[in-house]
Parts: structure tokens; C-alpha cells; sequence
């Protein structure tokens, strides 16, 4: 039998539409979802159901009185619980914030609110976003495998169908990571696309806050929904919001592809993987778009400047919270706001200054070849067992977790260029993986486009989690 | 007898625009000037004679043929020796960059020339612009006195009439200074207003280029001339450029002018300085302008926030330089270097944060109080003996050179605001000092127009420095 739940949020928003259901059935049936797959999955911090039933009924009013405010009024979503959730307690994952109720929402949480949608729960992070401790959340795909992070409770309530799409936050790789994980489709925007205000800081200069979703479509209007110029945030960026959705169906026929090689299809890449996304590729030159080979050397630079900032500005954050409550903190966090309070401001600024070179670089690719967008893995790996020092790569490298599950994805927090992952594949062991399309800063609508043709040709979104099938 | 050199930039060009003079004859009177006057003040590190006579006489064929330009065409001025000058030999002050000709022209040289001006020489500096060695520069006003940095040979040139304007950099207060200290008017406009391009670095987020001249018609014809968005400085701002003489004889009726007491007018301030400015406060009140008491307590954090900043940018410059060339730097530049490379990220990052924070504060006092300027002393001191550790303020502590000094200006880098040291008073020992202007990010023209108005009503841009009155 079908459940509502297994159902896309652009399906649900459509039946909603047409009368078939009400925002209460939604929200009635996402708890039930909750009830069933929380107990193996643990992917909330916080479960709404009372507040998100009330908004349901304030919702089904507004709709029957004729006032749909749009395609998600009425839809209950999930938000990462490092995104401000004003009176909600919002942890960050962290002892440190214990019981902490904002007292205003962040920005994206407002919008979405304003557009309609409904607050289902808070999901869990990594402390502080950071990637290093080890939450209880387990990935419906492998419940012995680690399940993405830092975005770890949104990746895994999505794909385990508690919750119909979500938001994650990413600095180096946390939205992409656990959507490639989950099956899921998740989308860095560009840097000032999304106001970051009211999302807790891991580092400034790299934060990026969006959605993660079963299909491209979904993720386009949840993108939607939070995308536009905010104030309050001073990296948010003056910039016009299209219609994410307007030319989603129009093909990929004349559209200029980039491919590099040396860094993305390197050894470290697993067979299965290359040979996914190999065929994806393949598939988009089939169907008229053109392949350009393109090389991009300053790619080896991103890792180290990206851990050199991240370090850096996360310890400033913290510098004060660790004073205070250094022993509150997970050892596995401390250890890396301390580390950072190690690097001295000329590495921080030459690492800055790499990273110019590095987006120089990506940008004049874009321009010199006239891409619409550039292609690769999601990530070398599909993922790695839990609680292991290592997650060694394809070549046997024994790389550490994130070392080996960011290297394809740190590179657009750099470039603050749009980056979505789109699944295109499982392993033999049941394990999912996606590819990256990076657009233009500010052009997301051409990356949902190239992605969408991609997806209406296969049924990876369809699939259904292992560990849930039978719950 | 009345020389050329006697005269204004803006007097000069008026003569030249009727055929009473030529570009040749004022290059020539320039060097006259230049013979007369090095042997004692030393603000030359390089003098351009042959270059100069060649320009001028291209000049004045231009100018015959009815090409005039506009006001800077055929007009010698010199450059400070931090400023690429194309083939043209670009020392900063130091045997690190013995010989040195840079490929380029900076683009405020660029724009210059293509205005029409002529180089006559370039002109000493602290080395690298930092303000911590001894050049052999001497004021004119006081040989004995320090002249002001790093600027030093931009502010003894103009005040020796060697020189009929100059261009100086500032990155606390390296134009204002020596301004202040000799007598001149001295423009740090609004950060991104003039192109950095070409200006060897001293911390990127605070330099700024600008001019120094005798009085403010003068500066406003040199910063029109350099002033503009340019796609090669990625600090530079799109912004217009007006007209900054259009307004200059308004008047300051119906102005409003902030004065801020707590931090300006301390107890380290000059009793004769203070009573000066208070004087111009009056003045400007009898002319109809509301002077405005306003509190900025954020003044308070800016000398910490710029070392910090400063320090870390500026070993970020020199990082491979002092690799290669440690032997080369003088002792005193050497230690400002590596003390930089001290500085953990996360102080430097703090400091940014507290510049911020700053920096809005300030701008919302503009906008609270709808001021037009605001108005302080350019320094407490008037200047300091020559090669003494400590310059001691009028209360007595024994502050550095730098910190009674740059006092009151290194808020003006910090904020990014325009700020113009004006001429109003000498001391006893027959030491210039002026007062400073600050207006609203890229409103230089009002800053003129109220400096102006003063300027008018005072003869202090008359004076003659007493070490060249009899040479």
C-alpha cells in the first residue's frame, strides 16, 4: 500500500491542491512515519506533533477559504537543528546549548513558514555542524554504515520517508554528503543565495543552508521557498530570484557540459561510481548536450584551504563558548575548536587567498568554455562503516572519514558556486551514491534543469531504503 | 618675488589654461625648486628630470594645438615611492626592492597621466609604508621634528613647494599625518573610491591612495583625476564619481556636523590644538551649520582592531619576501613582520568582527543624527622629536610615535569613510596641525565643500615652513 509518506513533496503539494488531502492527513501522516522509523533511524532532536498539528489546521482553514498561499502551504518539512527555530529548542547537537530557545527564527525558517510550510521537527547535526562526534542517527540504507553528515538527521529522515523534504547546512560538504548517502537530491545554492542569518556558524565565509529532498523537483521549490536577499545577513546577495522550476523540462539539448578528470576521476574513485557517472555523462551527451574535457589544477588546493578557514573562523565562534563550558563539548569537537585557535592569521589569509585563485580559476572555466555547467561524482566513496578512524579509498588510501567523503565537495563551498547532488547509482552492497552538477554562481535554475532530464529517464528517487522496507 | 612653485596646483593650472605659463616652465620650476630645497629636506628618492621635460613638452604642444585636457594637463606632481611607476624605478622605501621596475603603472598613476599630469619624481617613504625605520626626510617646518610617515616625502615635498601635489598612502593614517604635520590638506577617501592596483600592499583591507596638496581645491582636482572603479582592484567600488568642486563654495548654512568629545578631545590632546578646533567648531556654527554632540564608545576598540589587522595582512604580504630577503629589511620593518606572523586567526578574525562592529556604529550615528560630517583634531600632538622611543601626549604618558599620533585616524581605515586633514593652527614652536573631517562613505564632496568654506575665512595654506623661507 502507498503511503502519503512515500509520496514526492511536489505530489503531496499537488493533491493538496486538488482537495485529496488536507495539511492535517500530511501532518497526521508524517508522525505516523516518525512513530515507525525513529526507533531504527534516530533522526530527530525535537518532534513537533502538537505545533505542527495546530499549524495544520490554521493551514487547512487558510486553503479552504481560498488561500493557498502557494506549493507549500500546508506541508510539514524538518529543519536541521542548528537553524534558528524561535521559542523552539534549538541544540546544534551540543550539550553546550542545552534548552536553548532562540528568540527569533532564522531567515530561511521565516520564509518558509511565510510560504506556508509547517515545522515538523528539528534534526539532528553533528555538534555544532562539525563532523566529528558520533550521534545516535542511522542511515535507512546501511543502519552499520555512516550515515552522512553533518546534515545527519535530515539525510536520514528524508530518505526513511519521516519527513518529506528538510533542510541541511553545508561548509564543506554537509548537505551533499548525506543526501549522496540517502538517495537524496540536495542542493548547496550559491553563497548569499540563502541567508545564513539565524543558521549557527561553523565558518562564515563557507556556510551555506538549503534543501534536501526525494527529486529534483521538490528541491527546487524548497530552494524557492527560502532563496532571496536578506539584510540582516550581510553575505546575502542582491540578487534577483527566478523560477527555479520554469524551464525544469526543457532539456538538456545545446548545453555545454565541463568534465575534469585529474582530480574527480582520480584513483580514489570506486569503480562502480566511475562507471555511474561515466554512463550519466554518456546519457547527456546522447541526449544533445555537449561534453567539454576541461582541466583545473587549483582543485588541489581546495582541501587544505578549506580546513585552514574552517578551523580558523569556527574558533573564533567558539572562542568564547569553550572558555565557558569547555567541558560540555563533545572531546571529538574540542579537539578541533582548539586546533584552530593553533593557526596563525597569515595561513588564514593565504589560505583566503588560494581560495581566490581557486574560484579565478573555476569562473574563467566557466566563461573560457562556455559551460552551463560542470559534472562529476558526488563523492569518491559511498560511504564508510561507522565509528572508524579510517574510510579508505578506492586506492586503499587510508584517508580519514571526512578526507575521503569531502573531496569532491569541498570545492563549491570555496567558489560559492551552486552545487546539487542527484543519485545515480547503488552498490552491490546496497550502499547509494550521486553525481555533482556545479552551475554559475546564481544560475541554480540551469543545474535543477540539467539534473530534472537526468532524473525523469530513471527511478533512483523510487527507491526504497532497506532498513525501512518492512517497518 | 613670488615663485611658480609658490603658487596652488589649481593657480598653476589656471595660468596654463590662459598661456601665461607653460608645462615646460613650471617643470622647470619645479626642479629649481627641487635643486633648492632637497639638500635639505631629502623627500626625492627619485627625481625625473629628463621624463618630466619630455612630458611637459608634449604637454604644451597638446595644449597648443587647443587639446587641453583638463585641469591636470601639463601639471608636475610627484608620487610616493610605494606607487608602480611603469619602467620607472618603485623602491618602497627598501633595499628589498633595490632597482626594482615594476611592468605597470598603478592604475591612480595610469588615470593621472592620462589626465594629463606629469611625474616629476617619486617620493620617499618609510620602507614597505610601515613607519617604523628613519629615512633621511626632514619636515620644513622643524628639522629637528618628526615629519610625519609614512608619507615622509609626499608631505615635505608639498610643504617645501618642491613639489605642487603628491600623491600618499594610508592605512592608519600615513596620508593625514604628515599632512597634519606639514601643513597640508590631506584626502584617505572612501575605501574602493581610488584603485589600489599597482600600490604595494600594506594591509589590503585598510590601504587606501590619495591626495596631498596645499589646499582643497588643489586635493579635489588630484582625487577627480585618480578617482573611479577599477576592474582590476578587486576592493574597488562601482561607484559614480562626481564633480568635487561643483559644490565647493555652498557653504556649510544648514550642515550638520558630529562632534564625538570622549575619545577626540581626551586628555592627551593638546591644550592649543584643543582650543583650535574648538575655534573651527564656532566658526563653522556662526555660518549656520548645527554642530551635533554624538557618542561613539566603539572608538575605543579601533587601535587594537587595526595592529591586529594590520600586522596579520602585512606578514601575509611579506611572508615569501622575508624568506628570501630578511637581510635586507631594516631591523625595525623586520620585527613589525615577524611579530605578524604571531598573530593566531583567531585574533585577527576578532578583530575584523570588532572593526564591524565599529563601523556600523559610526554609520548609524551618521544616520541617526542625518549628520553630513563629523569633525575632530587630525592629531593630539602636533609632532615629536625626531628618533625618540616615546612621543608623549599632553597628559604625559609616554605613548609610541604611532599611538600618539595615529590616535585619531585609524578609525577613519577602519570604516572605510572619507577623512581630510585641513590646516588650523601652528604652535608656538612653529608646528602646523590641522583638524579632520569624516563624511559618509563615498561623499568626499561634501567633506570638500565644508573644508572649503573654512579654508576661505584663514591663511594657514599660505604660511611658508621656515627651514626653506630663506633658501
Amino acid at each position: 500500500m502507498t503511503e502519503l509518506t512515500d509520496l514526492s513533496l511536489s505530489e503531496v503539494s499537488d493533491l493538496l491542491s486538488a482537495g485529496e488531502t488536507s495539511s492535517v492527513e500530511l501532518v497526521q501522516a508524517n508522525l505516523r512515519a516518525i512513530e515507525k522509523t525513529e526507533p531504527v533511524v534516530h533522526a530527530y532532536a525535537n518532534i513537533l506533533a502538537e505545533e505542527a498539528l495546530a499549524a495544520a489546521e490554521h493551514a487547512d482553514t487558510e486553503i479552504a477559504a481560498g488561500d493557498r498561499r502557494g506549493p507549500l502551504h500546508g506541508l510539514p518539512i524538518g529543519i536541521k537543528d542548528n537553524i534558528y527555530t524561535k521559542g523552539i529548542v534549538t541544540e546544534s547537537g551540543s550539550e553546550v546549548m542545552a534548552g536553548f530557545r532562540p528568540a527569533y527564527d532564522a531567515t530561511c525558517v521565516e520564509k518558509l513558514q511565510g510560504a506556508g510550510a509547517i515545522i515538523i521537527g528539528k534534526l539532528r547535526c553533528h555538534e555544532f555542524a562539525l563532523g566529528s562526534n558520533e550521534p545516535p542517527t542511522r542511515s535507512p540504507w546501511d543502519l552499520n554504515c555512516y550515515p552522512g553528515g553533518s546534515s545527519i538527521g535530515s539525510g536520514a529522515a528524508v530518505a526513511s520517508r519521516s519527513s518529506f523534504g528538510a533542510l541541511g547546512t553545508d561548509t564543506g560538504g554537509s548537505i551533499r554528503v548525506p543526501s549522496s548517502i540517502n538517495n537524496l537530491v540536495g542542493m548547496k545554492a550559491s553563497f548569499g543565495r540563502v541567508s545564513i542569518y539565524g543558521v549557527v556558524p561553523v565558518a562564515w565565509s563557507l556556510d551555506h543552508v538549503g534543501p534536501m529532498t526525494r527529486t529534483v523537483k521538490d528541491n527546487a521549490l524548497l530552494l524557492a521557498g527560502m532563496a532571496g536577499y536578506d539584510p540582516k545577513d550581510p553575505t546575502s546577495a542582491k540578487q534577483p530570484v527566478p523560477d527555479f522550476c520554469a524551464d525544469l523540462e526543457a532539456g538538456v539539448a545545446g548545453m555545454r557540459i565541463g568534465v575534469e578528470r585529474d582530480y574527480f576521476f582520480y584513483d580514489g574513485l570506486r569503480d562502480d561510481i566511475r562507471a555511474s557517472v561515466e554512463a550519466v555523462i554518456a546519457e547527456y551527451r546522447q541526449h544533445g548536450a555537449e561534453i567539454v574535457e576541461i582541466n583545473l589544477p587549483e582543485l588541489e588546493i581546495t582541501q587544505d584551504a578549506l580546513f585552514t578557514i574552517v578551523l580558523s573562523e569556527c574558533s573564533t565562534y567558539h572562542r568564547k563558548l569553550i572558555r565557558e563550558h569547555s567541558e560540555k563539548y563533545d572531546p571529538a569537537t574540542r579537539s578541533i575548536v582548539q586546533l584552530g585557535e593553533l593557526v596563525p592569521a597569515t595561513h588564514y589569509l593565504a589560505a583566503q587567498q588560494a581560495r581566490s585563485l581557486y574560484r579565478d580559476a573555476i569562473n574563467s572555466a566557466f566563461s573560457e568554455h562556455r559551460l552551463d555547467a560542470m559534472l562529476w561524482p558526488t563523492m569518491p566513496i559511498a560511504t564508510a562503516p561507522l565509528n572508524q578512524l579510517y574510510a579508505p579509498r578506492a586506492d586503499g588510501y587510508p584517508d580519514t572519514p571526512v578526507g575521503s567523503m569531502c573531496h569532491h565537495t569541498f570545492n563549491a563551498n570555496l567558489a560559492g558556486l551552486p552545487a546539487l547532488t542527484v543519485p545515480c547509482g547503488i552498490t552491490s552492497e546496497g550502499l547509494p551514491y550521486g553525481f555533482q552538477l556545479t552551475g554559475r554562481a546564481f544560475d541554480e535554475a540551469i543545474v535543477y534543469r540539467i539534473a530534472y532530464a537526468y532524473e525523469q529517464e530513471h527511478d533512483w528517487h523510487l527507491r526504497k531504503a532497506a532498513a525501512i522496507e518492512d517497518l
